[in-house]
């Protein structure tokens, strides 16, 4: 593997893509298998009502701690119709943003490795969800989302179809997909006095 | 199903919770259940490299459309370990704070409900991930989160156990928890050119 991927030729920068950095990286990781091992996390501080609030700020990985270049803060709340004071959009939004935005990252980074300079690439994602579930209103109905819709519009120097494959590429690795489609382990600890 | 809902006593308001509106809420939408019908949604926009922009500004439910207080913008971006430009958190720690703000916000209500008056609900959110997913260095590894953990301090005048009770009674009712446990469909179309 190693060898391999070192003898991969590595494209010019492109799409604010540095490229070559991107090919070192996963050349290194390749190498050095845990510095692939990361830890992503959230702190969150209730304020009043649905609200409360996110800090982002740390995470772990490449074999070291690493601070963001700011610390970054985001607000949940229920909206007036949910009973709630509409300080930010509600939890569940976030999980569209969320894929958007891994979806589109990957995106940039494989068409810049491909060779391909995007001009625009735009989504709107809609997630359908019955709150019968939530409201505790019936045991059938999930308390989640019940479907997800990704609408890409993609416009490059490159054909329809290679175009649709980038986007097709992304999707394989994207890790906000993954999880949103095939779910993950998540275990709750209480401190509670 | 309304009878029954219609006759629950509404406790007084509490936490920040207008408890009588919200009982009154799930009474509407157990009467007619077609108001439990809801469309979140997100457009996002492509920026550079791997920053991206979502907004978040309107929403279907309750037999109408909505718009939230204010439009809300978030960036998306990788940080430089990972050759981005940290102008955001990473997608995938939106999925973090996702899943902190919803259950912290049923906390609130269950503790309203419940008679409950809480001091603090904080909690730390980590996520494990593997980025030889991500990478393309294993076909083994998953793309997304290995595990997620959850560490809640919740205080408020009731007994440890009712707390307790409280925050798992929030757990089986949270969208997020759902959706990132059990995982959604998600559709993706692509308007390539």
């Amino acid at each position: 593997m190693s060898s391999q991927t070192q003898t991969r030729p590595a494209p010019e920068p492109r799409n604010g893509v540095n490229t070559p950095t991107l090919f070192a990286t996963i050349n290194a990781v390749g190498e050095q298998p845990a510095l692939a091992q990361f830890k992503f996390r959230a702190t969150n501080e209730w304020k009043q009502g649905t609200h409360s609030r996110s800090t982002m700020e740390t995470f772990s990985g490449a074999g070291g701690d690493h601070e963001h270049a700011k610390r970054f803060f985001y607000d949940g709340d229920h909206p007036a119709v949910l009973c709630g004071k509409d300080n930010g959009p509600t939890p569940i939004e976030f999980l569209l943003h969320g894929l958007a935005s891994c979806l589109t990252a990957g995106i940039a980074n494989i068409a810049a490795a491909r060779g391909v300079t995007l001009e625009e690439v735009k989504s709107t994602v809609e997630g359908d969800i019955d709150l019968q579930g939530i409201l505790g209103l019936s045991d059938e109905v999930r308390n989640g989302y019940q479907k997800i819709r990704v609408n890409f519009t993609i416009k490059g120097d490159a054909p329809e179809e290679k175009l649709r494959q980038i986007v097709e590429q992304s999707r394989k690795r994207s890790a906000v997909f993954d999880v949103l489609t095939n779910g993950t382990p998540v275990e709750i600890a209480v401190n509670a006095g």
